[in-house]
């Protein structure tokens, strides 16, 4: 009996324990499923999950899946990077040309999948129906002073007493600001100039949009002596350019000289920031801060009033302004960028295209057949030291002579690059792109270190 | 000791049922809380919690926060409906004038605020960064799919055999459509033509973007007869027409005449279906069809290759396509519109439109001041009945002879409604928009009914 009771007691003792512990586990997951923010979510559960679910799709690390992808089997299927295919990416396709043409600036995708959480965006299905915010502005105010904010920390540009214009995209801003900067004088139409290497979207949208107020004239040198006082100049300044990373200044500076700006690769990421910029209009790009092309957002900064509502106008006609997607979406990234001290993207930007340009240097230094620009290391005030280059973009050149298609032979070497001669250069030049996927670039400096190695005095042990 | 024993065994078997009880509750919390999709979430929950709180806050039925708005205090405020102010949007301004000025589709709100589950959407920070599709293309291939099911579905456009151009806004692709077609012949600019009334930014965007390919010359009855056969035309045919809801046909219809169908509001919201438009090149907004003016999405069914082209090439150099944000939510939207049978929001939007006509139409008939279009009873093919008007605008005339200046007439009334001349007409018409929201609307009636009472004849009891 004295034995039972003992046990007995024992068991009840543990039973009790038991119950306590499993009440306060109740207590633990009642919390969990009812208190805290987790679980008390209605509307947005299903959208969360679904998006959820899509993101964990696996791609080996070579491609993803999106929400909007093409469904097989009920899901959006894997979208693999160049050169990988299979249902999960895996597989390497051999032979396969490493495509350094465009300037997708794919490079960022890690930075915003390690900010998974802060970067995630709800939108509920009745936001912003109408055409206009609450001020009866097509534009966010509340993004407005996001970017104010950012260039403040970047140091790239003066923001006081400048106005700000949406675009979808910069791209859309391109034309808005030679349609009003061209309207000062229509008398003659203004010449639209740039000096070369240049951007070929300079030359290609102006010429298509052309209204009777002005006319692509293309390289600037040409017209930099003949051109009178009379003749109204729209010049592109690509600053650092695209395609060389060179910091410009404009070259017309006379009264009915205009210049457009083009900054959207004055970023840490790109260039060491002299100091802020501080021209009558300026453009920036989400494409090249964040690395969201796909968004299409774009601003610019504008000293004049009447360039900044004729701009305005441009953009209200073209689109009714920029989409409140569009907005909303630049506004949750840029508060991302913009969190805590608002460095983290530019020096995660700066670290990964550093590498990049540094590797790609030391392969290109090893030949004798290429070469590629020199950009000397100089002050940036971002960074507070003298900082080595980290480019967008290679702009190499082909030395020998017979080598005067260079695209051609990098094609035959398995690199897909941009003929100089639609940058305005020669054939003898050719861009390569060094801000897609990691992917893309591995097999970038993978191919070229082939090619160098195929040179007579190179050797395997250099690499 | 008995009674101890008998009472420490009521107290052990109560202590194992509660233990049992306790796990079985830990079991189903668990399960809550780690299998069901519910609280399974990771990265997407504290988004989600964040548009939650925003939309859960209380704006008196008159307005409602959104997760960009002015942030005060921490958290985005109330935006108001007109004439309603304070922090919860509950502070009727006495002496507001009724807004009945722009077409912002607002009347289709309650309804997406009804499918909020369905309609949210969960955008990963990564989401589409790169400027294209996995095809390489700009444009989605589901969403397409989608677009040619919808039509299918309201029997409102024949899609078989078209191409799709998508446009940030059936605004971009309005001058991208006259664009394209005026290059057919370029030794001559295209005539761009509109038969009045017409929606006035036909005029003002094709005058601010005319290259010299062609020229708004407005008024088409005016170039009918005296146009030969040589010259180019090019011709906006709204139909249902934007002001006053009329099906409309080309006038022009020589070899060298081509029309532009603006169909924005050719759903059965806004008219009878009379059978499948299938023009060579037609017109489609998501404004007018979800009320997603905010969204800027819109599309275009072409017959011609080189058109479609020529289009595709437009919206490439204005603005890289559309952005893939816009696309995702257009997506997102079309996809709720066509869950079950793909007949529920034409439905809602018919009787809210229906309901809105009749009661000014009412109004209106007691009046011998005021008139507005008179639109027959028709069958329509997608509600299978004879159905009588619901058009997006009134077209009001001031039928005295000293109210030639009818919006003025109006806004002494207390209306604001947008001046006859603006559309090509005469100031003895005003354009009032009846796909407002409901305050907006029910404040246009009132003011109306208070101008009809002033007249002679009238009394409150016919009200």
């Amino acid at each position: 009996m004295g034995v039972k009771t003992d046990q007995s007691s024992y068991y009840n003792k543990y039973a009790y324990t038991c119950l306590l512990c499993s009440i306060l586990v109740n207590l633990f997951l009642s919390y969990n499923l009812f208190v805290s923010k987790k679980c008390s979510l209605s509307w947005s559960t299903s959208a969360a999950a679904e998006a959820e679910a899509v993101a964990s799709i696996s791609c080996s690390g070579h491609g993803r899946a999106y929400l909007d992808g093409i469904v097989v089997d009920g899901k959006p299927v894997c979208e693999c990077n160049t050169c990988y295919d299979g249902p999960d990416c895996s597989t390497y396709i051999p032979d396969c040309p490493a495509d350094a043409n465009s300037g997708d600036p794919m490079f960022l995708e890690p930075y915003w999948m390690q900010n998974a959480a802060s970067s995630a965006l709800v939108v509920t299905g009745w936001h912003r129906m109408s055409y206009i915010f609450s001020d009866h502005s097509y534009t966010s105010q509340e993004l407005e002073k996001s970017i104010r904010r950012l260039h403040s920390i970047a140091g790239n540009a003066v923001t006081e007493g400048k106005y700000i214009v949406f675009g979808t995209g910069s791209t859309q801003l391109l034309n808005a600001a030679v349609n009003a900067l061209s309207l000062y004088n229509s008398s003659t139409p203004s010449k639209v100039v740039v000096s070369i290497p240049f951007y070929p979207d300079y030359e290609v949208q102006t010429e298509l949009f052309a209204t009777e107020h002005y006319k692509f004239y293309g390289d600037a040198s040409l017209y930099k002596n003949s051109s009178d006082d009379s003749t109204n100049v729209i010049e592109f300044v690509t600053s650092p350019n695209n395609p060389d990373g060179k910091l410009r200044k404009a070259i017309f500076n006379g009264p009915s000289a205009r210049a457009i700006h083009d900054h959207a690769y004055n970023w840490p990421h790109f260039t060491a920031i002299p100091h802020p910029s501080d021209e009558d209009l300026m453009l920036f790009t989400l494409s090249k801060l964040t690395g969201h092309a796909g968004v299409r957002f774009g601003w610019a900064l504008i000293k004049d009033k009447t360039v900044y509502e004729r701009m305005s106008t441009y953009t209200n006609e073209n689109t009714f302004g920029v989409s409140r997607d569009i907005q909303l979406r630049a506004l949750k990234l840029l508060n991302v960028v913009l969190d805590g001290d608002g460095r983290s993207i530019f020096k995660y930007a700066y670290g990964t295209m550093r590498n990049r340009w540094e590797s790609l240097s030391k392969t290109v230094s090893l030949s004798t057949r290429f070469t590629i620009q020199d950009i000397s290391p100089s002050f940036c005030t971002f960074f507070q030291n003298v900082r080595g280059p980290s480019p967008a973009y290679a702009w190499l050149k082909c030395e020998r002579e017979e080598d005067d298609i260079c695209y051609k032979v990098l094609e035959s070497g398995g690199i897909l690059g941009r003929d100089g001669i639609l940058f305005g250069a020669s054939s003898q030049y050719v861009r390569l792109s060094l801000i897609k996927s990691q992917d893309d670039f591995d097999q970038l400096l993978q191919h070229l270190k082939k090619l160098v190695l195929q040179e007579d005095g190179a050797t395997r042990e250099d690499m």
